[in-house]
Formats: structure tokens, sequence, C-alpha cells
């Protein structure tokens, strides 16, 4: 955590229930002149499966290379994170601290290295220091059962302001499950996929190939959704581990009892931690919902969506808390998407601004100006082509975004 | 022109020739409560051929389909501008309004309609004034005569710090010919095209296919070479205008003799301007030339420049005076083109900051940092997989751009 403010968007802390076969450790490791926790381990019951999804960056972490080639195993032991020191573009020294550090940790853990995740976060181009990444990794061990979850979620934070958590139920087969995620992320944030290092346990029991189509699935309309600036991370990472202590009968495709259950409430825990990371952004003072309509398809919907979401024209304007409507026209044109100019319509807050190429007949400015003035807004555009429909969500671009940015790693 | 500060980027304005065959009016039709001249009127001998580029938006003013359709003809008698009002998204009624002054305008002159041509800049979303245009024109038209470059180039300017315009000089078959452009825009730029109004007149005789393909060629390497804030306008237009009137036998392609001279001219004359439109980005504090090279081709290589040159978070650094590379990285990584990051270097003003994944060894910050404490600032990428090339120009992102555009209409 930093210095700066927290943001105004903060939604408080919830109370989170345990996930039996997850045990939770932080400690020291020092990646910055700091005393906070900084590095995290959690262990995980045999038994667990695991799936994950990670950034498309073309420059990628060692860690996210890490994780993409121990995905493929399907069940996981350990999970390391660190903060304050992204590891990437660090070539092989960096990639040599990172397998190091896993290595410790299978070896603490007593499993396969190919059952340890990791993850690290911060500035770019710095190796991540192998030895205090290894005495980082044995503190946490050793501290392993004491470490809350606002602990974790704190130690896994960077630029974060507040930190980001939720929890959701579903019944199984009679029988109750949970899931806990924590997740961190406040710039850099764009799809795909959502920058960001997000974790989810639940004591579900689900066969790994098929957990990876949900948080796939879940992935494509939560943090795939959310923008803050555009800027996509080079350690992007979601991971989702399913230890299956609840005791119910393994899930093991979408006609499994309870399948559809656990479907909607890892859905649903992705959207609010996604949104989260938005009431995050870097400099926000607004959060933003962006509906598009009647677009040629779903993809074109969201393509539209995104480009209005990215504009800092747009962004600057909800700043502003100025009805701009005519920045809103302009980022859809420039989405290089099928639209109408004659056909399209714009509402903000629900409130129709637009219509049929023009400004509504006696267009009244004031509602519009109170729904801006609030911290919520919403922007609806209906492009009249189709059936296409796509939502996203972002902050507005401010003062703080550039105060925060232009003066990062100083 | 606003209040805003002059763009500390801003060059002096320079000494510009005639252009035979080229006549100048404004007057104030009084878009908004000011006493500036808003209405520009070029008046153009007999015999002048035409080109033109515009905007990509899929929601352009009419004023852009108007020029699309008068393109076709190939000759101009006639150019209206308007400033304070971009006419976009206004429905039939700018359409209308649009079409009545492009005909008044004929009239006073004595040409076709589809002999003039017509751009709006400004608010989008209020339809021109359609009583205040026809009288503005009129007015400008009985000005005919009496404005300078400087006159011209100031009432086609909104948001604009400083008037921006260039001249250049080529050899067609013994006679000396001249090109000179004037240009608009701060805000709202990215390919393609740059958004901007440009008007380019020379004395040369140019058929107008032949124009068409040196404007297009021109404006690949220039105009859509240049982004401020990534937002794409409805309105971006450039025409060139070429009366004949130097004396030199009509350039009908590119065996012409004379041709290269006048094809090299128009394209220092178009990247002159382009830059000039960099330099007056909102906010801006530093020019920044972003070179990419070693890319699978030049089409990547832009691409992937583009990506750099619109990152926020490389903008804020660069602001910052910052030499944060790793996200040069993370801008190449988004860019969705092919890269390794272990072929990567980067150059901040010519000294090498990383190579081979990582930053090179012994590197030492402070010649980086002095050469970021400038005005003008040097990015260069070479990937290491191909013979691919581009370079793109852009400015910083600074509290300025905020302030500009978070209350810009009120």
């Amino acid at each position: 955590m930093t210095t700066t403010p927290i943001s105004p968007l903060a939604t408080p802390f919830p109370t989170l229930p345990e996930v039996a076969g997850v045990r939770r450790g932080t400690a020291t490791a020092g990646y910055k002149p700091w005393t906070r926790a900084d590095v995290t381990l959690l262990a995980f019951d045999e038994g667990t499966s695991v799936a994950g999804v990670t950034t498309r960056s073309k420059c990628p972490s060692p860690e996210v290379e890490l994780c993409r080639r121990h995905l493929a195993w399907g069940t996981a032991r350990g999970l390391v994170v660190n903060a304050g020191n992204s590891n990437a573009f660090t070539g092989i020294t960096g990639a040599e601290a990172c397998a190091k550090q896993v290595a410790e940790a299978a070896n603490l853990i007593g499993c396969e290295p190919a059952e340890v995740f990791a993850a690290s976060t911060g500035v770019i181009g710095v190796p991540l220091p192998q030895a205090k990444a290894i005495a980082g990794v044995r503190a946490a061990h050793a501290a392993l059962g004491s470490a809350s979850w606002l602990d974790v979620t704190t130690a896994i934070g960077t630029t974060d302001t507040f930190p980001k958590a939720a929890a959701r139920e579903a019944m199984i087969g009679g029988v109750k499950v949970v899931l806990v995620g924590f997740i961190k992320g406040s710039g850099m944030i764009a799809p795909d996929m959502a920058t960001m290092l997000g974790f989810i346990a639940t004591d579900a029991a689900i066969a790994a190939p098929f957990l990876q189509q949900l948080l796939d699935a879940a992935n494509r309309r939560t943090f795939s959704c959310i923008t803050v600036d555009g800027d996509t991370s080079t350690s992007d990472t979601v991971l989702a581990f399913a230890t299956g202590k609840a005791g119910h009968a393994e899930l093991e495709g979408p006609d499994s009892p309870g399948a559809d259950a656990f479907a909607a409430a890892l859905h649903d825990l992705c959207r609010e931690l996604a949104q989260l990371v938005v009431r995050d952004g870097e400099g926000a003072t607004r959060f933003v919902e962006i509906r598009v309509s009647g677009a040629v398809s779903d993809d074109s919907a969201h393509r539209i969506a995104l480009s209005i979401a990215n504009s800092p024209l747009v962004k600057t304007a909800i700043a502003g808390g100025d009805a701009n409507w005519g920045r809103v026209v302009m980022a859809v044109g420039k989405a290089g998407e099928p639209a109408e100019r004659d056909l399209l319509s714009i509402r903000f807050g629900g409130v129709e601004v637009a219509a049929r190429g023009m400004v509504v007949d006696g267009y009244d400015e004031a509602p519009v100006a109170a729904h801006l003035a609030g911290q919520e807004v919403e922007i609806t555009v209906d492009l009249g082509l189709g059936d296409g429909r796509a939502t996203v969500w972002t902050s507005d671009l401010t003062h703080g975004y550039i105060s925060i940015n232009a003066d990062y790693r100083s």
C-alpha cells in the first residue's frame, strides 16, 4: 500500500469465511525498504485442483510463464506471491529467482514444484532478489496458519489504496460450499485480461478441466470487461484453487448436479472482484458502467464499449461532471465497428440525451448533470443495428492518475 | 484560441509566401460569444485541382461527408471553415446548414456547389446555426483579399494555443512552385487520421488523381503517425488545392518531370504540419519521437509504435521525466504484434537501456535522465525479428491535459 489517499470509491473489507484445506502465511522479504509483509504463501491440502488465466502480453513475466506450464498438471499445493517487484523483463536472472523460490516452497510444503504457483507484482525490470525471495518464502511457511484473509490481501498489494476481497456461497448436492477471492490492482488495468493478481479459493470439489472452463467463462464477462487506463500488465494472473474439502461429489462438467449454482457463484464473485479493481482505479473518483446494445454482435458491442471506456476525452469529461455525449459519439465512431450515426442513441443514467443522430428535442441537462455529480455513472449506447450487447466498467481520468503515474518509480 | 497558456513546445509563426490563385477572407459569425474571426473563406481561381483525406470515424460530420462527395469532381473554387462548432452529430438540421452555407459560398464565388469544400470544428452535437453561417460566409467573401495567412490560421483554431503553418518550395521543370499549409488541432488527436483540419495550397499544376495519390502517400507517413490522446475526431480533414498558376506543364503521374521534387516537398510539409499539432498537444510539455525497428513488417512496427505512443503509463512516465523503460516493454507486450521478450532492446535518446530481455550491464540512468529532462524525447525500440520499421510522434500526458478536458464545454 502506498501513501496515496484511499479511493473515494472504496468499500469496507468484508467478513470472509475460512476455506477448508487452505492455510495462509505472510512475511517480509524486504523487496523495498519497508517493514510491511511482501511475501504471501498459501498452502493447499492434497487433492486441490487449479485453473488460471494469464495476461495476453507478448512480454510476460517468468511467473506468468511458470503458471502457464504448471497449469497443465491441474493440481496445486502452494502459491507464492511477491509484492514490490514484478520480476518482469529480467531475463534469465529473474527466471532463475522465480524457479528457485518455487522449488523452495515445494520443498517446504513437501510437493512437486509443478504443484506450486507464483506471481510477482511491482516495478518491471529489476530481477527478483533470490536470497530475499527464499528467506521470505521460508518465513511465510513458518507463519502458515497465522495470517488472516485481510493480511494476505494487504500483503499482495502495491499501489492499491484499499484491500479488495469478496466471498460467495453455493449449494452443491445439499452441501454448502464457500468461495473466497482476493485481488490487487489499480493501474495498468485493461483487458485482456484486466491487469491484476487475483486468487480464488473454494472448498468445492471440481475437476481441473471443468474449473478451467468455468473460470474462462467468468473471466470473459468480468475481468476482461474492466479497464482503467487501457494498459496491460506483463504479470496479470487469476488463479482458482478448489480444495474439495466440502464433501460433495466432484463436479466434472456442466451436467454435474450443482454445476450451475457453482458457476453462478463464481461469475458473481469474479464480477465483484473486477469491479473492486475499478473502484481502486488510480485517481478514480467515479465508477462508470458502460452498456452497449444494438451492435451487430456481442464482440462488436464489447469493442465499442471498450473504445468508450478507454477514451481519455470521455474519461476526463466524466471527471469534470460534464454530460459531453459528443465525446461518446466520437468514441463510437473511432471503434472501427459497424455503426450508423443516424441510428445511434445515448443515455446518461437512464436519461435519453441523443437519438437518431442528434440531441433529443427539449433536452434538459439538469437530471443528467445531477447523475454525473454522483459517484456511480451509467452510460448506455444503443446502436440500433442488431442484438449484440456488452457491459464494461471503468473509472474517470483525473489529476490523481497523473500524480500517481508521473512519479511512481521515484 | 483559448486562454490556455501557449504550449512550451510552440514555434514561431513562419514567414509564408503568397500562392497565386488563392484569396483569403475571414469574418465573425459569432458561433460562440466572442469577437474573434470564426469563419474563413478561401477562394481559388478557375483550374484549381483538389485532393483530400478525411477521418475514418464511422460517425463523421456532414462537412466530412460533403467533402468526400465533392472530392469526386476533382476541382475546387472555394473552402469554408467554421470554428467553434463542429456541426457533428446534428442530424438533418446540421446537414442542411452545411449545404446552405456551401451553396451560398458557391453563389458568391460564381461556381458549382460541388466546387466548394467545407470544414467545421468545435463542440459536437450543436447544429451549425444557419443564419450565422450564411451571414458569416457573406462577410468573409466581402473581406476576400484582406486576410493574411496568420489571420486564417488563427480563425480556424479552437483549443490551439499557437497558430500552426509551414511552407516549402520545389522546382518543377525549371519553375519554382510554393506550397503553404496551415493546420489546427491539439486534442482528440489520433490516426487515422490525426485529428485536425489541415489545408494546403500550392501554385503547382497537378492533375487531381495524382494529387490525391501524393496526399495519400504523405498522409500515411505524417498525419497518420501522430497521436496525442488516441481519440479520433468526427471532423478530421486535410485538403490540398493546386491552382496551377506557376506555369509549368501539369504533373499527371509519378513519371512527370518534377513529380519527385513536388512529392518530397509535400511530404516534408505534411510532416512539419503534423509535428506542429503534436507540439500543441493538450497539456504537452515534451515532444516525443518513437522509432520502432526490427518488426516483422512496417505495419506491425507502426502498431507497436502507436501502442507505446498511446500508453497513458508511458506518457505519464515521460511527463515525470522517469526513464521507466518497463512501461515501454508493457506497451510492446500489449500491442498484440509479434514480439520476443528476450530479443527486445530499448534506447532513450540513443542510450541503450535494455537489451536481450533485461536491463543492460552497468546501466547508468544519469544520461537518460538528462535526456528526459529536455523537451525533445526519443525512444527507440528494436524487436530483433525483421526489417519492419515505423516512426510516430506524440506528446506527454500531464495535469494540463486533464485540466483542459475535464472542463472544456463549460
